[in-house]
């Protein structure tokens, strides 16, 4: 089993951190994005999408997207359950984490893909053409963010974590949109929102934040 | 049991579909959209992000994501399964249909979007506060939906379904993507599209289609 991986990009950070909260780990291999690693033939020999992360199992098998190789690993390694125990949780779960994706990680995709100068004609990811960066989608990407971390903050006032009581996928997600925003998109959250601190101080203190 | 809908809009089409196919049916409340009517106080209060479709379940669990929604009915009623039966398949399905989303129906609603008069001064979907739009976003989602057919296309040459040998939920997104790209967005496939005319053919004549 091997993991094409980029160490700078948020969702291979996403799976590097499922796993490492299963306790699973395999070979890892680095593409590097910004010098177009994963538009080269030989990469696209293995993902025709040139995105990452993408895991390559041991029959062969290709899973090329960062949520079905989580939900594979959940699926063969149930423990500890990342992705709700019974039907309403695991919609719940499920809602959550698409939340903190549409919500939070597109946004602060849209800050940095179409700020970065090394990105200037790949406003989208993957092997898509030339896509030139829309600078109107830096400003409402920032807006997006900071109405993000608004209803974060208000939704863990009454819930310990991202999708109510237990660490989930969902934080994972968030986790890496909050660092995302505010490392590479440059938005991070403020002083006021005080129960994202709180939230961010404990799930960054876990040993997987570190993957 | 009771879903909040819109005939109009292509993500509460994606659960309709799917309850049929599951022979699962319940109490429907209409909101329109374009008349704002999910950014009312009212609808506010069962889902503040004002968004559709949402299902409230009877003991008062709001469920407000399409994919969670099929989550859940997938959940409570196994067969027939729409998001695969194996760990593999799960993967696969999970892959596809998010691939479906993010190359097709998230193309479509750039375009639409991003240029329907009544929607101006809301570029994003729900309770978001003012989004102007982006005139940009309309050239770059017609190149989307473009590359978008072509991609599936290929695929639909080696595979019957979107997600391989099986109708699944990827099917059903990619109706969705199909048919709002080429309504409310005007980017229809093309006759070149062999493959995908075939594919469309068939998966429009299913009764659920109608849903």
């Amino acid at each position: 089993m091997k993991l094409y991986d980029s160490k700078l990009a948020p969702n291979p950070r996403r799976v590097r951190i499922f796993m490492a909260e299963k306790g699973i780990s395999c070979d890892q291999v680095q593409i590097d994005i910004v010098k177009g690693e994963n538009l080269t033939a030989e990469f696209l020999a293995i993902n025709p999408r040139g995105v990452l992360p993408t895991l390559v199992l041991d029959n062969g098998t290709v899973l090329d997207e960062s949520v079905a190789i989580c939900r594979y690993f959940e699926e063969i390694q149930p423990e500890p359950p990342m992705m709700g125990s019974d039907p309403i949780s695991k919609a719940q779960v499920e809602a959550r984490q698409r939340h903190m994706e549409l919500d939070g990680l597109t946004g602060a995709a849209e800050v940095f893909r179409n700020s970065f100068p090394g990105f200037a004609d790949r406003g989208l990811p993957g092997n898509i053409g030339t896509t030139p960066a829309i600078p109107a989608l830096v400003e409402r990407g920032k807006a997006r963010l900071t109405n993000f971390y608004t209803n974060l903050n208000v939704y863990l006032k009454t819930n310990e974590f991202v999708a109510g009581e237990n660490f989930s996928i969902a934080d994972i997600t968030a986790l890496c949109a909050v660092d995302f925003g505010a490392g590479a998109a440059r938005v991070p959250f403020e002083e006021k929102h005080t129960e994202l601190q709180r939230w961010h101080a404990t799930v960054s203190s876990r040993p997987s934040s570190q993957a």
